[in-house]
C-alpha cells in the first residue's frame, strides 16, 4: 500500500478522525492525529507506540502544532472544516523542500468555512442555491435583508456555524437587534427562507486531478438542528431527482480543488427544484451508512483520494440503510445505553459507539446503522430504536417509521415493494386472492385501481414513478381491451404481472390474448385467465430473485400444498370414491 | 453496554485478536489482550493508555501471566486454542470469590485442543466423522494402523497442529519410521483417508446457555494446507446440503461447553456425505468474509456470545462473497503489495492487512474480500487477484475464478443466474433472441435442452437443483402439449418464464393454454407465441429485483427501443408513406 503518512486535524468530535484511522489501519497506513484531550475518540484505537499510528497533543486551532504535525506527514487531511487555513496556506507555500499535499487544498478549506465566499463561489459557478445577502451586524442592514429577501429570514454567522449553531430565524423584522446579539456579533449573511419539502445530501470524492464519484442521494432527517436520521437510497415519486442531486453534487465539487471527500446538502422543494444548502469538505455524517451499505465506505474513499489511489465504488451493497444518530441526552449514558440494548436485538443493526468518556446533551456519542432487504423492512427494524429514544414522540416514531399494516388488513404499505392495480373495482375479487398471498408471505404491497382508458394521466404518473418510489413488481389485472399491464410495462423498468380478468363475453380469452401478446420489446408476465392468486405466487418468486429468504418461505408453501393433496389421497382412499365429497373452491 | 471487561490470549499471528478488538471498541467494550512481541497485530490498534483497551505484555503459554490478565477481566477468551487448559481449569476453579468467565469453557478446549479427544468426543455424539484409531509413536503401531484403515492414511499429531503442520500423509507402510520423526515424536492418531470432493465449513455461535445460529456454509479452498479462498455461499447441485451441513454443525456445537464462535470444518463426499473434520473453538479464518457480508460479523457475535448479550443476525446482506488470504511469499511485502494494488481496482474489495511488521514465507499478513451481486460477478472480479499471486499458476485461476464466456459467445457459463431450456432443439430458433438479449444485458446464463416427456427424470434433477446452483430465474420454451414451464414451475420456488412455441398446427395457441392456464399455487410468467425475446426482457426485468443496477440498463434499452421508432417516424416524414419501404423482421 502507500507508504506516505496521513496527518489529521483532529477536530471537536473526534469520530470522524477515529473512523478515518480505523480505515487506514486496514491498509497499513501510517496516521498521525493531532488531537487535544487524553480522552479523544480517536486516541481510543490509535496506539502511541505502534508502528502504524501516533498522536499528537495539542490543538488544530494552534499554528504551531499544525507546522508540527505537517513536518512528520505526506498528506494533510482535516476532520473539521474550521481550520487555520492561513497557516494551512502558509505551510504549503513553504514546503517547497518536500512533497507535503494538503487536502482538501487551503484555498478549498478558506471559501468553505466562510459560508457567505461558499455561496458566492457556488453561485458564480451556476450551481442552485437560493437567494442571499451579505449584512453588516446593524439592525437597519438586518432589516434591508428582510425587505430584499423576504420574512421568515434565515440569518447565518459566515463561520464557525456548525449543526445549527450560528443560525437565526428572522420571523419579524423587530428581532434584529435580538438576533445580532444571538449570534454573537460575528460577520453575518443572509438567506432567503427555503420552504424545502425535503433534505437530502450526496457524498462525493473528488480526486486530486479532478475525478469525482458520487454516493447514491440520501434523506436526511434533522432534529433541532443536528442530523437525526440518513435513509439510503433517497425514494421519489418524481424519478429525475436522484439523477439530478448527483449531478448537481458533482458539479459542485469539481468546482473546488484538492481531494477528498465532500459532503453536499441540499434542498429538494415541492416543485422537484433543488438548492445546495452546504458543502463539508470532509466525511460528514451523513456518509456513515457506507461503512456497511456501501461497496468502499467515504473514509476508505476520502484516503484513497488523498493519497492519490483510484477511487472505490460508491455502490450501494444492500437494498436499503438508515443510519440513526446517539446525541447525548444528559450527562448519563443511560439513555444511550437504552438504545444500544434495543439495537443488539435488531437484525441488521450495527452499533458505533465512539469511546467518548463523557456524555453530554447534545453531544454526538455514536450511531446505529441498520441494513435490510427492503424499505419496509428497514422502517420495521427502524421502529424499535426510535420508540426507545427518550426525545421520541409517538408521531415522530410514526413519521419514519410507518408501522406496516397488519397482514390482512387490507390497507395499503408506505413502503411497498409490489404494486397490485387493477382497471376497474370490478375486477377486485379476481385481484384479492393476489393481496392475500402477498399477506401471507409478509410482503409489503399498495392496492389501488389504475385504468389505462379512464385514468390515463393516472396509468402514466403510477408506471413512471414505480421504481423510484421503491416498487420491486407490479401485479397488474384488466378484463376485455385489457391494455393495463401492456401500458404499465411500456413505462416501466420493473417486471409486470398481467391477470386477464374474465368478462362476460369470450370466456377471458380476449384479455388474455390482449396480455400476453406484447410486441418484441415489453414483455408482460401473464398468469391463467382469472388466476390472481398465482399473480401474487408469481410476486413472491420474482422478489426471491433478491431476497434468498423468500426461496425458503416459497419452498414451505408448496409442500404444504403437497401435503394437502397428499391428505387427500388418504381421505379417497378411507372414504372410498363413491362416497367422496368434492370441494370445489 | 456492557460493563464488563474481556480479556484475551493472545495467540500466534494476533489478527483475531486485532479485529475482535475492533469490534470490541464499537461497543465500548473494554478490552485486555496478553501478546507478546512489540508489533503484535492486536498493539497497533489497542492505545495502553486508553480507558477502554489495554495491553500485558507476555505470552499465551505462561501461567503466571494468564492469571495476572484473568484478575483484570470479567470474561476470559482465546485468539488459539493451543493454551494451557489446566491453568484455566485452576483459574476457572480458584476464581470463586468473583465472577469470572471463561469462553469456550476450559472443558471445551481441553477436549478440542487435543484432535484424538476431539474425534472421540464427536464420535460420542453420534456425529459424522471418518475412522480413525490412536496410535502410538511406534513403527508397529503405525503398520497396524495402517492395516486397519488402509493407504494412503492421514497420520496426525493429537495437539499443537494448525495449517497442516502436525499432518503427514502416509502412502506406503515404509514411510511409518519417517513419518514419526516428520511429526516429532509427539503424541499420534491415525484418521482413514477421505476422498472429498469439496472442503466446506460452517461458522456456528453458541450462547453460555446452549442457544446456538449459524452462518451460511461455505466452500474453502485450502492451498498448502493453509485456507486459501472462502466462497458464501456454497452452491451445490443437491438441494439437501446446505441443510444438513448446518444441522450437523449445529449439533456439533450443542455438544460442548461455553460460549463463542466455532469454526467446524467438514468434508464433501461424492456421494452426498458430510463429515467432520475439525472444529475450532474461536473465530476462524473460514468466517473473516462475515465482516463485510453478514449483518453481524463473527468477531461481534464472538463478543455478543461471551458477554451473555443477545446473539446477532447471522444472515448474508449480499448475495456473494470471497474471501482471499494474504499469505506472505517471502521476507519482502512486494507481492502482497501488488495483490492489494489489484484490489483497489476492484469494486466491491475490502482490503484487511494485519499490520504485521515483517512478512514471512507462509505467514498470514492479511485478507481480502470480495462482495458481490452475483457468483459470476464475484468471479469475474476474483480473477485479477488470483492472477496477481505469484504462486497462481494459470490452471488454478482457471478453476477459482472461470472467465464468464464473451457475450454473444453462445456457451454456457459456469456461474449462471438465468437457464434457457427447452423441450426440444427444434426450439432453438425461438429460444436464441432470449440468449440474445441475455448477452446484450451481460447476464450470465446457461443454454439447455430438458424435454419433460422425453427426459422426465434430467427435468426433475434441474428444477430441483435450480436454486442452490445459484440459478435466480428460467425460461423454458416448449411447444404443442408445452408441459416444460409448468413442470418445471412446480418442482422450483423460482420464477420461471414460459415461451409458446408455434407448432405445424393450431397456430401455438395450443402452447399457449397449456402454459398459461396454469392451477392455483403454480404460476408460469407467461409471454406471447414465440416471442423469445421478450422471455429474455423479462429475466433481465425479474433479475433488476435484486440489483438495482438493472433498472437503470433497462431504462436505456427502453430509451433505445423509443429512439428507433422515432427515427423511422422521421423517415416516414422525409421519404413519404407512398415510398417507404416497410422492414419486416
Amino acid at each position: 500500500m502507500s507508504e506516505k503518512v496521513v496527518g489529521i486535524l483532529g477536530g471537536r468530535g473526534g469520530q470522524l478522525g477515529r473512523m478515518l484511522a480505523a480505515s487506514a489501519s486496514l491498509l497499513n497506513v501510517k496516521v498521525v492525529i493531532l488531537d487535544s484531550g487524553e480522552h479523544a475518540p480517536a486516541k481510543q484505537i490509535l496506539a502511541p507506540t505502534a508502528p502504524h499510528l501516533a498522536h499528537l497533543d495539542g490543538s488544530f486551532a494552534d499554528p504551531d502544532k499544525i507546522k508540527d504535525l505537517s513536518k512528520k506527514v505526506d498528506v494533510l487531511t482535516v476532520e473539521i472544516e474550521h481550520v487555520d487555513a492561513a497557516t494551512l496556506d502558509e505551510i504549503q507555500n513553504s514546503s517547497t523542500g518536500r512533497a507535503l499535499a494538503i487536502h482538501p487544498s487551503p484555498a478549498t478549506i478558506q471559501i468553505i468555512q466562510d459560508k457567505f465566499r461558499q455561496k458566492e463561489h457556488l453561485k458564480s459557478h451556476g450551481l442552485p442555491i437560493s437567494d442571499f445577502l451579505g449584512v453588516e451586524s446593524t439592525v437597519g442592514s438586518v432589516e434591508d435583508a428582510s425587505q430584499q429577501l423576504g420574512l421568515p429570514l434565515m440569518l447565518k454567522s459566515r463561520t464557525l456555524a456548525y449543526d445549527g449553531r450560528g443560525n437565526f430565524v428572522l420571523r419579524d423584522a423587530a428581532q434584529a437587534a435580538a438576533a445580532i446579539s444571538a449570534l454573537g456579533n460575528r460577520p453575518l449573511y443572509a438567506e432567503k427562507w427555503v420552504p424545502f419539502t425535503k433534505e437530502i445530501a450526496v457524498m462525493v470524492v473528488r480526486s486530486a486531478n479532478g475525478e469525482v464519484k458520487s454516493y447514491p442521494v440520501v434523506e436526511t432527517v434533522h432534529k433541532d438542528n443536528i442530523c437525526h436520521l440518513v435513509f439510503a437510497p433517497l425514494r421519489s415519486r418524481d424519478a429525475s431527482i436522484c439523477h439530478r442531486a448527483r449531478t448537481i453534487a458533482e458539479n459542485a465539487i469539481k468546482s473546488f480543488t484538492g481531494a477528498g471527500v465532500f459532503g453536499v446538502e441540499m434542498f429538494l422543494m415541492a416543485d422537484g427544484n433543488i438548492y445546495i444548502n452546504e458543502i463539508a469538505p470532509r466525511p460528514h455524517n451523513s456518509g456513515h451508512y457506507t461503512i456497511e451499505a456501501c461497496e468502499t465506505s467515504q473514509y476508505e474513499n476520502h484516503l484513497r483520494a488523498i493519497l492519490s489511489l483510484p477511487l472505490g465504488s460508491t455502490a450501494l451493497k444492500v437494498p436499503s440503510a438508515v443510519m440513526l444518530n446517539l446525541i447525548g441526552y444528559s450527562s448519563s449514558m443511560a439513555e444511550i445505553n437504552k438504545v444500544v440494548d434495543v439495537a443488539i436485538n435488531t437484525p441488521g443493526a450495527s452499533v458505533h459507539l465512539y469511546g467518548k468518556s463523557e456524555c453530554r446533551k447534545g453531544r454526538k456519542m455514536g450511531h446505529i446503522t441498520v441494513v435490510a432487504p427492503s424499505d419496509a423492512e428497514l422502517r420495521k427494524r427502524l421502529r424499535p430504536l426510535l420508540q426507545s429514544l427518550p426525545s421520541s414522540s409517538q408521531e415522530e416514531v410514526d413519521l419514519y417509521a410507518p408501522e406496516a399494516p397488519a397482514p390482512g388488513a387490507g390497507f395499503s404499505d408506505p413502503n411497498p415493494l409490489v404494486g397490485v392495480i387493477m382497471g376497474s373495482d370490478s375486477d377486485l375479487p379476481v385481484m384479492l386472492p393476489a393481496a392475500r398471498i402477498l399477506d401471507r408471505f409478509g410482503i409489503p404491497y399498495e392496492l389501488t385501481i389504475v385504468s389505462a382508458h379512464r385514468t390515463p394521466d393516472r396509468l402514466v404518473e403510477y408506471a413512471r414513478s414505480a421504481s423510484t418510489r421503491g416498487l420491486r413488481t407490479i401485479i397488474a389485472g384488466a378484463g376485455g381491451a385489457a391494455h393495463l399491464p401492456g401500458m404499465v410495462a411500456a413505462m416501466t423498468a420493473l417486471p409486470v404481472i398481467g391477470v386477464p380478468v374474465k368478462g362476460s363475453t369470450l370466456d377471458g380469452v380476449d384479455s388474455l390474448h390482449s396480455i400476453v401478446q406484447m410486441p418484441r420489446g415489453i414483455p408482460v408476465a401473464t398468469v391463467a385467465i382469472n388466476n390472481g392468486m398465482n399473480a401474487g405466487l408469481l410476486a413472491v418468486r420474482i422478489l426471491a430473485a433478491g431476497m434468498p429468504s423468500l426461496i425458503d418461505a416459497m419452498d414451505e408453501y408448496m409442500k404444504t400444498m403437497e401435503n394437502e393433496v397428499l391428505t387427500k389421497v388418504d381421505k379417497l382412499q378411507e372414504v372410498g370414491w363413491e362416497k367422496y365429497q368434492v370441494n370445489r373452491t
